[in-house]
């Protein structure tokens, strides 16, 4: 189960480092740029949260497998491309839900092994998911998309609140995990299928 | 006095919640993209001090209080502006000076506490003050207003050195920090009202 | 030696604060975002790799002659540009390069003391020469630089392997770190003089 868990970790450090590498690509970057970007996007959200609840050491910083994992999918993406192979883009949002309810189910409960209030290990949950691709976004010099786009982090809210309910029923480990993950997935995919959004809040800049 | 602290400190992170969600209003995000940027705004710079200091556990990592307060000042906020009642103006930068100082006299106690040395300390009242703003604005996509605008930052310096140079005289607490405030709210008014800045240093682009 | 090597350690947070001080007057930035964009620039490298590492206190938090350093250096960049001297390209590009060699070994040592795997020792590194300035684009709101010019961070990557290498084989510290530095250097030069650089990733947007 922890080794399941563990690939399940690696295979959304990939998912995260591609959407990084691309973004990277539409800005015209550098292979440097590209790696930096890739590595950020699928790290930063795990080392943010590790920073402020002072969870160390950080993930990477004991095994570099997660740098190795996320600069050799960097890498790839840009051979893939540069061979014309169009991005499969629907595999690719589907492949990033599945890291988002990975990334929202380990932050969650790395949080509440921290012992801090429910709430805060929400928060953490969404951070873990979402800030790493805050980051890429704010480097590239963009507002960040999880602002604007169909439900997405409201998909990771949901998640961590399943999550920690089953924590707090004592159901088996596995269940607590597969049916948050399956919460976060599920809602992801039907606000893709059907383009649901939050409603925006427009403010006239009056300045 | 320790009580009356505590809730000047949630009016402070109140008001910074309310820029915070106006900002994310005028960049027409959804309503998550708008509890985030509020809760950053109003906990960015506490949080960003506590890290560098070493300080944990984190506040609002401790007592949920703090993002309670932020998550529902920026839903009041929204609610406020859809029945179409204007922001009062002059009411919000009145009310985010007392937040300023509230702030910047909490950054530099905490750092004096763990004995770093005076001029630090002054650094770390003014991040407590000004960190979570330029969050907001960098993650908006913006050049942080206050690097811009009339004296704004000074005040928080000016009012971390009357604090430092009455705990040094070893007067009174409450004494100490009802006169710090008083600085910091005095000169960021008084630079509201006439227009204060700073000399911009202007550099033509020659690349 | 170590005093040496503290004296190179200022003159690179100098040097950094320079080209801080100079991105801050192209946004016409007023004096206090001037000394914030330049202190970030110079010290925002070594305490992200610090935070990362738990390694604290801070350097500038135990030691206020770095802000001393890059505060009067910033204020003495505007003067000097105010009485319209120009300032002399080529000589900060070399005085860069030098402070870029310094951080980048200290980056290095400092994980390697950490006893981090030494794939993350290559990342400290890189990351203590090239945060700073990757921080100042962000908030001056401009695509980092060091993703798109001519080869930089590539010689900080190298310039840790050396290190690394050295420091395995047990030769004496001063080499060690004589032969690093002079390693990012002489890329770094060799790129400037006759404009290398890494192959760009071109990705048409097709949203």
């Amino acid at each position: 189960m922890t080794q399941l868990f563990y690939l399940a970790d690696l295979f959304g450090v990939a998912v995260f480092a591609i959407t990084g590498a691309l973004m990277a690509g539409r800005k015209s970057m550098d292979l440097f740029g590209v790696l930096v970007i890739a590595v950020i996007t699928a790290l930063g959200g795990g080392t943010l949260r590790d920073l402020i609840l002072d969870n160390h050491p950080v993930s990477w910083i004991r095994d570099d497998t997660y740098i190795a994992v996320a600069t050799l999918t960097a890498v790839g993406t840009v051979l893939w491309v540069r061979l014309t192979r169009p991005i499969h883009e629907t595999g690719l949002l589907i492949a990033d839900a599945f890291g988002l309810a990975v990334f929202t189910v380990i932050g969650t409960e790395v949080a509440m092994q921290h012992g801090v209030p429910l709430s805060t290990a929400v928060i953490m949950g969404v951070m873990t998911g979402v800030a790493g691709g805050v980051m890429r976004d704010v480097i590239c010099n963009e507002i960040p998309l999880i602002f604007k786009k169909e439900i997405y982090a409201t998909a990771c809210i949901a998640g961590a609140l399943v999550f920690i309910a089953l924590r707090l029923l004592e159901t088996p480990h596995w269940l607590d995990t597969g049916i948050a993950m399956a919460t976060v997935l599920g809602i992801r995919l039907a606000a893709i299928r059907w383009h649901f959004s939050l409603p925006r809040f427009h403010l006239l800049d009056r300045d």
